[in-house]
C-alpha cells in the first residue's frame, strides 16, 4: 500500500484529465524547495531521495486501482485507459542525500512529460518533508553530544509506522549509533538496541530478580533499566549482583535512567557504580530527550555515555513540518512563475553552486539558471535518466559518512543550536534576468 | 509491511527471551492512557482502536522474520521456535472510537498472556497516539467553524503515508466533510475532493484558458483557484467567464483562495461574484489553517464556505505527541506499579465512571477499579475476547455520528480553543486502597 500510486490528492487526476483532454503532454519542469527555514533551523539536510526513486522507477497503476477510479465517475474511460499505461519517464536531479542546504535552494528537480510529474507531486513531497526534517532535527543532535552513542528511541509515538522506519533511516544516516525499531534494523541494516521496560521489572518479584532473569537471558546485553522504583537503589542493587553474575561468567554492560533529574541521577550512580567497582558500566540516560537537553547534559559533565532519544526526535517536535513546495518552474519551453503572496517562485532550471572558505566552511551558494558557469561546486545531479538510475543504490553507509563530512562544512556559528543569522543564499544575474522576462511575458 | 510483526522495539524481543527462559506466561493486564494533556489541548477524542483490533487479529511471525531474527544472533532457538505459534489469543476492553476522555484515564486495556500483551507494546501505542491526536485536533476544528465543510488538504506533509491516511480518517470521524486523499477514500470509504493546483494554471499559456479546460474536463467540478496570479483579477475573470460556461451546461460552483489576508480577499472576491451575478458561487479557502485561524476567519464573519485544513492537522502542529503511556498494572493476579519519578501510575484493572449534569455535559468521571459500582455510565467495553471480536467492525459513519454526539458532552467552557481549567476526572476509594496496599507490598 505504501507505494500504492493512489497516494495523491485528488486534484492531482482532475488536473491530468484536463491535460489528457488538451494533450498537454509537454515537457514539465517542476522543482522542490524549502520557502523558509523552520524558526529553530540554522540549515537543513536533504534525505528522502532513495525512497522517491524507488517510488518512481515503481510508478504504474494497477487494475484494481484503475476500476475503483472508475467507480467515483469522475473521469472519462478514454483518460483512464491512459493510466493504465502510464510510468515515470522523466529525469531527476538532485542533491544527494545528507547534503546540507538552506531556504530557496532546490534539492531536487523533475523534468518528465507534464501528467507525469504532476502526478507524483503528493507522494514526493510526502517522502522529502519527512525525512529531510528528521535528519536536520538528527544533525543537531549529534552535534549537540560530540562523540557519544545516540540510538533512536521514537517509533512509539512516530506519525505512523513508515514515519517510524523513516525516522530510524534518517537519523542513522545523521550519525545516530543503532535504533530501536526491529523493523528498520531488517529494512535497511541499520544496527538495532534494546534492553528491558520497566514492564519487566515490574513483572518479576522484585527488581533483582528481573535484573538477573534479563542478564541470564541475554547474557551479552547485560544493561538494567534502574529507575522504575528508586533510581539509586537500583544502581546498588547491580553492585551487589555484579559478582554473581560474574562468576556466571555475565558482565554488566551498562544501566539505563528513564525518568527524574537525570543529571543529578547520572553523578549519584556514576559514583555508587564507582565504588562499587563497576568503573566499566556504562550509563545510559532516555526520556523526554531533544538536542537542547542533550546539550545541557553535555555542558553540565553528565557523566552519560549514550542517549536514547525518542518522539522530539521523530516527530520533530519543535519544527514539526517544512514550508516546502514542488513548483513549475517551465512548460514546454516556457519559463513559469507563481505569483501568489508570500508563496512567489523563482521561475526556470536551476542549479546551486556552493563556495568553501579557507577552513572548507560554507561561505556563499549561488543559486542560477542551469547552464549558467560560476565559481564553486554545483549540488545537484543528474540521478535519474528517463526514468531509469544512472547509478546503482547509495549503500546508507556511505551516506552517513558523506553527511558526516557535510556537516564539517557547517561554519561554527551556524553548528550552535540558537538560531543565528546566516543565509549564504544568493541569486545570480542570470536568474535575477529570467526573473524579469517571466514576469513581462505574464501580462 | 504495515503489520508487519517486527514493527517493535527490540527490547520488547530480549524482554520476552527472559519470559520464555522463566516460563513467564501468566496473565498480565496492561491500559494504555494519557498522562498529561498538552497544553493546547482541554480533551482528547479516543481513536485508532479499530487498527488495533487489525492489527490484533492478525498478529503471527513469518517464517522470513523468524529467519531474520535468528539472524542477529541475539536469541535462542527455543525462543524462536515459541514466536513460530505465537498470536494474540487476549482481551481487549476500550472506550468506543470517538469518546471524550481526559488524563488518566485508560482508553484500552489489554489482558492477555504477558510475552503477548508486551510485544503489542509499541505498535498499539503508534497507533493509538496518532489518530487520538488527530481527532482530538480535528474536533477543535470543527468545533472552531460550526456549519463549514472543512476538507483534510494535509497527506504531503503528514508524516509519511499512513499518518496521511489516519489522518484522513481521524478527521473524517470528527465532522470533516471529506480528505483530498485518494487512496484514503479507497480504503476508508471517506468522501475525496479536490480541483486543481498553480501548476495545472501556470502549464496554460492565460489563467483563463486554464478555468475553462478545467470546467470542460470536470464539468461537475467547476472549482477554480483564483490566487495563482491576482486574487481579485482571477474572481473577475471568474465573473467573465460564467456565462459562456452557462451556455455549454456548466455551472461554476465555486472560487479557492490559497495566500494572503483570506478575509480582506474572501470579502473582494464576495462582493465581485455577487455583482456579475454569481450568488451561489461558493468560496472556499486554504493555506496555513487551523482552528484558530478558523476561529478568527468565522468571528470577523469572512464570506467562506468550506476551508482545507492541512499541514497543521495532520501533523497536529501545536500538540505533535501525546504523552502517553501502555503499563503493566497486573502480573499472575498481582498489581504492579511504577514509581518512577512524574511517571507513577495507577494499578490494577481499571474502568471509568462518566457523569453528566443536567444539561447533558460531562460533569465527573471517576477511575476506579473494574468491578466496582459507581454512579454514571462505565466508559470501556469488552471488544475483543480470546484474541475474536465480540462485534463486526463499526463502519466510520457510525463513528463519526457517534463522536458529534460526544463533542456535545463537551462543557462550553471546554469547548473553547483557549487552555481552560477543567479536571473532572476522579480517583475512586477503591482504586485509593488498591494504591496503598500496592505500595506496601513492594517493601
Amino acid at each position: 500500500m505504501n507505494e500504492s500510486v493512489l497516494l495523491t490528492d485528488l486534484y492531482q487526476l482532475t488536473m491530468l484529465q484536463g491535460y489528457h483532454d488538451q494533450q498537454m503532454n509537454d515537457t514539465a519542469v517542476f522543482e522542490f524547495y524549502v520557502r523558509r527555514l523552520p524558526e529553530k533551523r540554522n540549515f537543513l539536510i536533504a534525505a528522502g531521495l532513495e525512497q522517491v526513486l524507488s517510488y518512481l522507477e515503481d510508478f504504474a497503476f494497477s487494475e484494481d486501482e484503475i476500476e475503483w477510479l472508475a467507480g467515483t465517475k469522475r473521469f472519462t474511460s478514454g483518460f483512464l485507459d491512459s493510466l493504465r499505461t502510464l510510468e515515470f519517464t522523466g529525469d531527476v536531479h538532485a542533491m544527494p542525500e545528507g547534503t546540507v542546504f538552506f531556504a530557496n535552494e532546490p534539492i531536487l528537480r523533475i523534468t518528465a512529460p507534464l501528467p507525469q510529474a504532476q502526478l507524483i507531486e503528493s507522494r514526493l513531497i510526502n517522502l522529502l518533508q519527512f525525512q529531510t526534517m528528521i535528519a536536520s532535527k538528527a544533525a543537531r543532535c549529534v552535534m549537540a553530544a560530540p562523540g557519544k552513542s545516540i540510538v533512536d528511541f521514537g517509533f512509539r509515538r512516530a506519525h505512523g509506522w513508515e514515519a517510524g522506519l523513516f525516522a530510524a533511516r534518517a537519523s542513522y544516516m545523521m550519525g545516530f549509533s543503532a535504533t530501536a525499531t526491529v523493523l528498520a534494523g531488517a529494512e535497511f541494516n541499520i544496527p538495532i538496541s534494546g534492553t528491558m521496560a520497566h514492564s519487566f521489572i515490574q513483572a518479576h518479584r522484585s527488581e533483582e530478580e528481573a535484573f538477573e532473569n534479563f542478564a541470564r537471558s541475554n547474557p551479552k546485553d547485560a544493561v538494567f533499566l534502574i529507575d522504575t522504583y528508586d533510581t539509586e537503589s537500583g544502581a546498588k542493587k547491580v553492585v551487589r549482583m555484579a559478582p554473581k553474575l560474574q562468576g556466571e561468567g555475565i558482565k554488566v554492560k551498562a544501566v539505563r535512567i528513564d525518568s527524574g533529574n537525570l543529571l543529578q541521577h547520572a553523578q549519584n550512580v556514576r559514583c555508587i557504580l564507582d565504588e562499587g567497582g563497576l568503573k566499566d558500566v556504562r550509563i545510559l540516560a532516555s526520556g523526554n530527550l531533544d538536542e537542547y537537553e542533550l546539550q545541557r547534559l553535555i555542558a553540565a559533565n553528565a557523566p552519560v555515555d549514550g542517549f536514547g532519544v525518542g518522539t522530539l526526535l521523530d516527530t520533530s517536535a519543535d519544527a514539526p513540518y517544512l514550508e516546502c513546495a514542488y513548483k513549475l518552474q517551465e512548460y514546454a519551453g516556457r519559463t513559469t512563475r507563481k505569483f501568489s503572496e508570500g508563496k512567489v517562485t523563482w521561475p526556470g532550471r536551476k542549479q546551486v553552486w556552493r563556495v568553501l572558505d579557507e577552513k572548507g566552511c560554507i561561505k556563499q551558494d549561488t543559486v542560477s539558471i542551469e547552464g549558467d558557469s560560476l565559481e564553486g561546486k554545483p549540488l545537484l545531479f543528474p540521478i535519474l535518466r528517463g526514468g531509469k538510475r544512472l547509478f546503482p543504490e547509495m549503500p546508507l553507509a556511505k551516506i552517513r559518512e558523506y553527511a558526516a563530512e557535510e556537516l564539517k562544512t557547517l561554519p561554527e556559528d551556524v553548528r550552535k543550536l540558537e538560531p543565528v543569522k546566516f543565509n549564504p543564499v544568493k541569486i545570480s544575474a542570470a536568474l535575477d534576468s529570467l526573473v524579469v522576462s517571466t514576469h513581462k511575458s505574464r501580462f
